[in-house]
Parts: structure tokens; C-alpha cells; sequence
């Protein structure tokens, strides 16, 4: 272990997995973050056989006082994180006239807001340090609001904002803010089960994700990238 | 007047009250939404003065129950709006570690959210006839998120986001809905009184905004506009 | 006549004639400028027969000298243009390796070129005078370089570029510059003989084009445009 | 050396000469493309003395028959390119009256137009290959046109364009294309003689940046970037 923290909100078998074992692999503890914690027992399983440390952290993104109290306990038990991702997200697909206020709301929560909430728990330690990364996981609705997709992009278009604001505000600070615009299915348990027999290069590979995320975090100070797109070779776009 | 109403959410003495005496003056009924009554007591007086109807209907943007409530009056008293427009907003200028997680939730809801409680309730009457027209107000901040505004820049980004899948769901069945980026300082008592001396020029005239409301409510439906900017000749940008 | 003169560059059956049609039922004396001089007969002779003041300009708009020429022509002729549009263009689909070095040359030069070399022509004149206005015709590959549209993606964009840093330049000394994204096809003779049975309302009609672009010169100061989209309710996009 | 050749055209003593020496370090020959040889000198001594294998080859990326010559020449010493790097570009600061119609045009060739040239003639190779990066240096005049940036930003926003139509064309068949957007001044000899004193952290370091070339081209198919900024973390923006 490298004495190195980073705590990841929005842990599932998908990319908050990869982005763990990433950075586990490098000696960072993790934080695995969800609002399940048997959505991170695989991975945390996985970090600890490998010899790495892994905690779940139960936090609801969308509540404040979970959140603050969340990274209560990562402070605690495994230091200040120099190192924060954001991927946890909500979506309902549906007309305009589909979707409930409280779904709507929901949804920008989970996307948007749970990022801001912690955004205000790391970021005090890592300007105190003069160093930190804080990563955000986009997608195609935060370039794009497609019929159908409001209660998606909504947030999405959201978090970018927060993107901005925030590399704007802390880069000169010494903190490395970025958002990834992830345009494509996601290589998932879920996704498998519902497309059987789609090929592997039509999905991102969590790994290659998590990978981008990795070097995002190295990346020279005089050469941060506030905003890059990834999808497969072959997505239509 | 022509039978028809125009429904303005966000009427204070600048934008939103040339916007209902603009609609006024083609003979539209107007709803005037706003929080509290005074706020619309100016607009109104004129408005019935110079023999047009307006209403006053106390609506806060921010509850579904409100804004639903409100718009049931509107329905009442004046008729299912062909026009609606979402003018509400709200900020807090500040650093990311400034700005409460209740107020931060509270702009969303007054910038973005507010639209979509409002768009339920007007969509479904403007579907079934077949014609309508959303005029979204945006700012400076709908395309960048600058440092200090993640505030007002958030909601914003998300609106426009709200605005491109409401387009692209309802163009189709004949409702126009645009988005209108105002870049600049809009000329109203209060900017006028924190910036005394400044010149007319330098100001977005509230009655040309309205006027560009006006002509995108009148385009031609084989040639809409989903966003256009608005910035004062000299505004540097 | 009010003694103005709109100078249209790219003046065919469609657009072109209906700006020119827009601007000189206002007033104008309209200088036609195209390459061939066939291109404009039918728009002068309905100007001339509606009392209206027009005059084919023979020009090149990729080549300097014949539009350093052709506006010596305009302003010896009509006088100094108080409005420009810039309407040339030219494209051909393919891919990168189907496309010729000397077409991909020839494509920007008239979609993006053109216009710098006409705005140095029309620019002094205007800032002399205090106020002009110079609008652009965009398409939707200004937006986005799809495949095998290179070589009217890379014009087009450009062409956006140019607008920005000459409304930035130009627009606090009083010329008003607008560039206007059309997306989708404007109804033209030769679209109409390409899709036969193609229904009205699903192409722009060049009318309301024009319509637009006579209320970008008449807007306001205080609230001018840089950029507007336009497309039929029913586009997909 | 790993049989295996980069074409970069564009070196001079910054970032062409960081990326040829990036990618020789990893086995690479390299063919150095530059107008003029001295340009490359250094270039090449450094990697000629450190194993490695480079080779001047003198190109005027402006004109498409100097181009096509040039890659003949590379394809015969050193085989097919498998990454082929634009770096090259021209720029004289100005406002729109105060740059030349010539200027302007070679400005435009040499940011744009030059990419188009050599991507016609690496683009086969790479296609039959199923396999190949295209890499091309972008700027902050990329994403918007400042006053007084007209010749920059029309080609820059111009490659952009190419960038996303050759990506959505041969994406699929096994071609990496990436637009890297430049945000800041690189620290060159000639940026150090401009500014002296001025802090190395304010500049991006050419090292850097071509560490984040080499990476594009290594990342994995399933999550390929189109583009992706980079600045120094102190830049404002």
C-alpha cells in the first residue's frame, strides 16, 4: 500500500469495479462506495485476495447527510482521499410527460448533485494538500438531449457544468478535475443479459475505461485535460 | 383579445414583464407566475390599463404541487396557454465549498426543474391542439461553467438539456420550443441601481428580449429556431 | 428605395433570391452576385417588374481579385452595402480519400473564403458609417463533420470561426455579424426535382429564411444574435 | 527498433520534436516532415545517438503535390506509417482588414487543408492494415474565433472538422483518429525567448503532451478518445 486513498462513489460490477481494482493495483485503498454494499462484495473480495484494502462505505448519493457522513467514515478509516470518482447515476427513459417530478428529481440527484455533495467533503483536504483528482463519469446526454433522455441528460448536461466550475476553481489550487464523456454501452453483467451474443469490441471495456481514469490521474500539471470522450472503434456517433 | 394565452413563469419588473406586455399587445391573456404577488402588481396595473387581461397567479417554480396548482388556475381562468415561458431563476454566486447543499438543490430547482414541473402541465393541451410555443430563458452560463457559478451554471446546462429533448419529442407534433442564451447584464432597476451611471448601451433592452420572443413564437414552422444568443453590441465575450 | 444597398453573394433560385426578394421589398437596392449571371435573371427581373432596384454582379467568390472587383462594381453602382450575406457555397460527398486535393480547396474557398474576402471589401465602409450587418449562411455541418462530408464540414466550420472573431472584432464598432445554421434542405427547384412528392412543411422554405434574416438586421443592439439555428418542426436531429 | 514507422509533419524544436522523440523511444523510426531541414536537425541527432532511427524529410505540408512526393519518400525509406501525427500550422495574429486574402489561404492550408493532403496518403495503408493512428494538434482557436484570430481559428476549427468526419469514416475499419486540443503556450525555445522568466508550470511541457500522443495510440479500441483538451492546471479559461 502506498498510504493513498480513493474513494469511489457509484460501485457496481460495471466501471466503479474496474476503476477500483485500478486503482487498488497502483496501492491505493479504497473507499468502494454504493448505496448496497453487496453491489461492491465482489470487487471488495477480489481487492482484498489480491492483497489489496478495499472498505464499502453505504452512501446514498442523493442525500446530503449520507454523503457528508460517508466520507466521515473514509476519513476515518482510511485517510483523506487524494483521489475522488463520481460514477454513480440514475435514469428512467421517457417522454417528458413519462416521468414523475420525484423521478425527475431523483434522477439529477443521482447524476449531478451526489457530485457536488462530495465534491464538498474531498476537496477542503486536497487544497489543503495542494494536490488531488477528482473524476467525473460522463456520457453521451451531457453533449445531447435526445427525446426521451431529459431525465439522463439533465444531470449529465449538469455535472458537466460542475466539471467546468470546479476545474476552473480548484485547478489553479493544484486539483486535477476531469470529466470523461463515455459514449457507448458499458461492457456489463446487465448489458450482457440483455443483448446476448453482442460482441465484446462493441462495448467499452471497463478496464480500458478504468485504465483513461488511471492516467488521467498521472497526467503532468501542465498538461491536465479537463474533458475527453471515449467509445468503442466501431459506435456510430 | 384574440382567445388566446401566454403563461410566464419568472415575472419580475425586467424580463418577464415585457415578455407578458409583449404578448399582451398581440391580445394574448397573460398568466403572471411568480412567487409573490408584488412582483407582478406593476405589469398587471399596465397591462389592464391599457385595456389587456392579466392575471396573477402565485406559483413557486420550485414545488410540483405548486406549479401544478398554479397552472390549474391558469386553465381556469384563462385557458389552456398556447404560449408558455419559463423565465424563474435563481443564484448564488460562490465558491463550490460556499454554497449549502440547500441552496445549491434550490437553484436547480428554480433554474431547471421548475420548467419541467411547468412543461407537464402545459404540454399535453398544446399536443392535442396540435401547436404551442416554450420559450426557455438561458444565460451566459448555460455554455460554460465558470469558476463561482456552478450554481446558476448547473441548472442552466441542465434547462438547455431540457430544451433539446423537448424539441426534439414534441417539434414533431407541432410545439416550438426554443432556448434563448442572454449574454449579458439584462436592463433592469436592480442592475440599475447596484451599477448606477452605467449606459443604456451596455444592457440588454428587456423589451427587445421580448421582442425576439415575440418573432420566435411567430416563426415560420418550416424554419424554427431551438437556440439563439442575445448579447449587447459591445459586450465583450 | 430607402438608398440602401444589401449586397447578397451566392445568389441562386432559393435562398438568394429570397433575400434579395426580403431586402428589397424593404427598400434596398440589391446587388445579385453570383458566377454565372443566369443564376440571378429570374430575382431580377421580379424585383425590377415589383419596382425594386437590383443589379447582377458577376463573381467569383473564390478567387480575391474577382471579388475585390465585383464590390468596386457594387459600390460605383449601388453604393457602400449597408448589408452583406453571405450565401456561396459548394460541396461535394465523399470520403477523405474520394475527394480530390484541388475540390477540397475549391470547397472552402467558397464556403468559407469567400466571405473573408468579401467582409475586408464591405467591413471599412460599415465601421466608417458606425453600423452594418454581415450574416452568414451555416449549415448543420458547421456543427458536426459527419462522414463524407469533409469537404463542406471543414468550410463550414470555419465559416462559424470567421463569424466569431469578426462579430468579436466588429461588434462593438457596429456591425451587427450573424451566422445562421440551417439544418436540413431548403426548398429549391433542385430539391423539389431530386424527391419528387416531397411534402412542403418538411423543407425550409427559403422565405422564412429570409424573414429571419431581415429581423437579424432590424434587431435591436442592445440584444443582438451571433448564432441561430433553423429546421422544419418535423427534422429529425 | 519494432519495424514499426510514425510520420510526423510539423517538427520544429517543441512539440513535433517531443513526439518524434516519444515514439522513436519506443521503437519507432521516425520520419521527421518539416519545410525546412534545419528544423529537424536536432531532432534527429538526439535519436540517431540514442539508437534510434529518424529520417528529414522535407515537406511543404501547403501543397498537396509536396505532400503526396514527401510520403512516397517515407513509404520507400521507411515503410507505411502506422501513426501518422499533423502537427504543422501558420498563423499571423490580426484583425480581419489587416491579414491578406493570401495569408489567410495559407494559413488555412497549412492548419488545415495540409492534414487533409497527408491523410489521403497514409489513410490507404492503414485501412488494409485494419490498424493505424491519426493525430492532430489542435488549438484553443479550435473551439472558438477570438478577434484578431481569424487565420488561426478558420483552420483550426476547420481540422476539427476533418478530424470528426475522418474519425466517423474509418473508426470502423481499425483507424484511430484523435483531435487534441492545445490550451496554453508550449514551452518552446521561442516562447522562452519571448517571455523570459517566465515560470516552467505556466507552460505545457512538449514531453508531456506527446505522452499523452503515445497513449491515444495505445489505447484500447473499445474506448477510443476523439478528442480531449489539455492545459496547464494554472491556465485560466
Amino acid at each position: 500500500m502506498n498510504g493513498k486513498t480513493a474513494a469511489i462513489l457509484g460501485v457496481g460490477p460495471g466501471l466503479g469495479s474496474a476503476v477500483a481494482r485500478r486503482f487498488a493495483g497502483e496501492g491505493f485503498s479504497v473507499a468502494l462506495m454504493a448505496r448496497r454494499e453487496e453491489s461492491v462484495s465482489g470487487i471488495r473480495q477480489e481487492i482484498e485476495e489480491g492483497g489489496g484494502k478495499a472498505r464499502p462505505i453505504p452512501t446514498d448519493a442523493t442525500d446530503p447527510a449520507s454523503v457528508a457522513a460517508a466520507f466521515g467514515e473514509v476519513r476515518n478509516s482510511l485517510g483523506d482521499p487524494e483521489v475522488f470518482v463520481y460514477n454513480a447515476g440514475a435514469f428512467q427513459m421517457g417522454g417528458i410527460l413519462d416521468v414523475s417530478p420525484e423521478k425527475f428529481d431523483e434522477c439529477f440527484k443521482a447524476n449531478c448533485a451526489g457530485a457536488f455533495y462530495a465534491a464538498q467533503q474531498v476537496l477542503p483536504a486536497m487544497v489543503e494538500a495542494g494536490r488531488g483528482t477528482v473524476l467525473l463519469t460522463g456520457a453521451t446526454a451531457a453533449l445531447r438531449g435526445s427525446a426521451r433522455f431529459s431525465a439522463l441528460a439533465v444531470g449529465k448536461f449538469g455535472l458537466r457544468a460542475l466539471a467546468q466550475s470546479m476545474a476552473r476553481e480548484f485547478g489553479p489550487q493544484g486539483v486535477h478535475v476531469a470529466h470523461v464523456v463515455i459514449d457507448g454501452q458499458i461492457d456489463t453483467p446487465r448489458v450482457r443479459e440483455m443483448s446476448p451474443g453482442r460482441e465484446d469490441h462493441t462495448m467499452l471495456s471497463p478496464d480500458a475505461i478504468a485504465e483513461t481514469y488511471w492516467l488521467l490521474h498521472e497526467q503532468d500539471p501542465t498538461a491536465w485535460t479537463l474533458e475527453m470522450d471515449l467509445r468503442p472503434a466501431v459506435e456510430g456517433f
